[in-house]
């Protein structure tokens, strides 16, 4: 088989690179290999326990959509190539030629080392459909779960295991939630929103080891401390799927990161890289980041995609600002940039402006949810450097906002004084929006 | 009455005005002379209708609050001044005097001539209490009822009085609905949703006669056609409050909006002017801006607070984008910046792109809406020059991230390798969001 573009990876960033590929270099033949059929959309299978109720509906369902953008699908696995010939081997004998490959094989969740954690019932969470089947099925039929990990997968799967009706313990090494995208007050708040549905929350405690003879029966706690368990979910992050990108002899990191430059190609030539298996840089500090997001992902393969034929030198990767967001409980919880604690950590002087106020106006409304903005701003230059927000749904498209504020250099000043709209069912009153009420704080 | 700053007027540009100078200069003597103790939420006021339920619940209930910052009160009305003497006369026969003036009197129902505009029960909608109580009172013993105009007031005037259970018409003699801030695909969605509540929508008609012999009993139309009114609601715009002014010998505009320079100043010295008694000019086209909004007033009003003593030269105001949003029917409408239509008629060469996906991902959960967007650029340099959003309550915050955008002269390229954050339960999925897939049409 001889294509010009070969993408290697159905994820967001697999998606993304075929579909912008093809948009950009219409006439190119594009070929996507992938391991399964069915692709699940990642952020969403936090969700399959309660409010999805299913693995099956958290399907992408975008299989049809190849066919009518007229790429090509190859369900396979890669197991080696040779970048000087420009050659793939498929696990089932296949060969394909490529002119330029996009590689995007993800992640797989770590497994930490736990006396214990090979236990019958013990499970990650990784991005295979029937593997979560499983998992979703023995968390159908146990009383207590618990769960290690205090990160975003870990704080998710615990509130929607939680809201199905069982009894959840959530175990967190460092002393708040969240820890690497939010500030302890921020940390705080998630955990109020756990403990007010009934979740148990214990921060700055390790697992020792995980009890039980054949399955899982319990974990023990550095508190000596032990909780019953009838499953165990890892929520312990994930490591860059980089086998492939080895075997092809490119540049990978110590921890198995791909290395690209700012328009995602790698160390050989007409190769790129895109997704959760490539060393990502921090905005602002440049040093590798720690965050795995969908939404980096597709940004990656956009540039990836856009620069294979001829650099369009505008698009290129600067860094990550991990813009996220996430719901806990009943409320959103978002972050961009760096925060207050890292900022410090990094050397960064910082003046820390925070606001409140309701997100709709006035306040009589029922899905009225009080909206808290912290902004971290460089003290000398008011140069915004990162944000958390929590408060409704609204949080999302605020975070994203800020984001695309920072990657514009904004200043408290911008903030004090941009332009917006305001409508009583759907945003803060203006006299009290509190993106600007934060930034008058610090001015 | 002697003071450092006085404000004159009570709304949001005047509060603002009030707090903000309070935040910048703590130790000035403020003094806010308003004309009702009460002060409405001005864009809630269509919700009294039905939403809200009553005009109290549209209280802005903020009068606590100048007190405990220290601000003064004063209910009165100003009469007369003199510029020269820094002096204002209130009706109450009080003379104060003023080291700085801040004038933000807002604006006024417009009442157009048509015969039969006297007529009972035939309304306004201006921003006084008492008067909306008795146009609420005659609204819930009413059948039938007409709205003129088919502008933002209009619009959200007619849902909301549907939904509290009218037969109600709605007569705007431009060929779409909210034809200043939207093009006519936008204003037919609009349509759409209002026709779906069982709105009757009349658009290209013009209201030639208001019928009755004491009270109103209904409209004649020009295409000879007449509906039976209980109750008419004129929502023809609004002119500005500028008599004070007039009687200041400032600077006003033909129509009667006061000129200021950028930092809000006006033709006289130390009298400043914010909200909708300012003439605003459009910040792509320089042109008399023809919008009236709270969000303006705000800004207006924290860059006439800030430039009091001394210019802040990066505080200014350089332009209206008109941030917009709104609810209607089932959906929210959001604009900013300029239309296609108007683009086009100031000469703009456009490129326009659209782009439509889920506002959750995946599209399983109960509250996703379709999210459109359409976004238009400067053809030759691809910089955005305006949008319009239709979808869910995340429409609010998304009209904010653009109105930046446009205020940081972003363009197609930057939202396309725009670094978001998404989340199942807040956005549209990362790939299909469709800021990024609109800007990719156009690229």
């Amino acid at each position: 088989m001889k294509y010009d573009v070969v993408v290697v990876g159905g994820g967001p960033a697999g998606l993304v690179a075929a579909f912008t590929t093809k948009r950009f270099f219409g006439d190119k033949k594009i070929l996507v290999i992938k391991k399964t059929e069915k692709e699940m959309v990642p952020c969403g299978i936090p969700y399959i326990f309660h409010t999805l109720g299913s693995v099956e509906n958290d399907y992408m369902g975008i299989e049809d959509r190849f066919k009518s953008a007229g790429i090509d699908l190859l369900i396979d696995e890669v197991v080696d190539g040779n970048p000087d010939e420009k050659k793939l081997l498929a696990k089932s004998g296949k060969e394909i030629s490529y002119d330029k490959l996009i590689i995007a094989t993800g992640s797989s969740p770590n497994t930490p080392k736990i006396p214990g954690v090979d236990l019958k019932d013990v499970f990650t969470v990784p991005k295979e459909a029937d593997y979560l089947k499983l998992l979703h099925e023995k968390v159908k039929g146990a009383k207590d779960v618990v769960i290690i990990g205090g990160g975003f997968i870990g704080v998710e799967v615990a509130d929607e295991i939680k809201k199905s009706g069982k009894n959840v313990t959530l175990v967190e090494i460092m002393d708040s939630l969240l820890p690497v995208s939010f500030d302890p007050d921020f940390g705080e708040l998630a955990r109020k929103e756990l403990e007010s549905d009934n979740v148990k929350v214990l921060t700055g405690r390790k697992v020792t080891e995980i009890l039980g003879t054949e399955k899982v029966e319990g974990v023990k706690l550095d508190s000596g401390e032990t909780i019953p368990a009838d499953v165990v979910v890892l929520a312990t992050g994930y490591r860059p799927n980089s086998e492939l990108a080895k075997k092809l002899g490119l540049k990978v990191t110590e921890l198995g990161f791909i290395e690209t430059d700012e328009y995602m190609r790698t160390s050989k030539p007409d190769i790129f890289a895109a997704g959760d298996c490539v060393q990502h840089k921090d905005f602002l500090t440049g040093k590798p980041s720690r965050l795995m997001l969908a939404s980096a992902a597709v940004f990656d393969a956009r540039i990836a995609a856009s620069n294979l034929y001829g650099l369009k030198v505008i698009r290129t990767n600067k860094g990550s600002l991990n813009a996220y967001s996430t719901v806990i409980g009943s409320k959103a919880f978002g972050s961009v940039g760096i925060t207050e604690r890292i900022a410090k950590e990094e050397g960064f002087e910082v003046v820390v402006g925070k606001a409140e106020a309701p997100d709709r106006h006035p306040g009589k409304f029922e899905d009225t949810s009080k909206l808290l903005v912290k902004l971290i701003f460089s003290e000398d230059s008011k140069i915004l450097l990162g944000a958390q927000v929590c408060g409704g749904k609204s949080v999302g498209e605020i975070v994203n906002l800020i984001s695309l504020g920072i990657q514009k250099g904004i200043t408290a000043n911008d903030l004090f004084t941009m332009q917006i709209g305001t409508h009583p069912l759907l945003t803060s009153a203006p006299t009290v929006y509190p993106l600007a009420k934060a930034a008058e704080m610090v001015l």
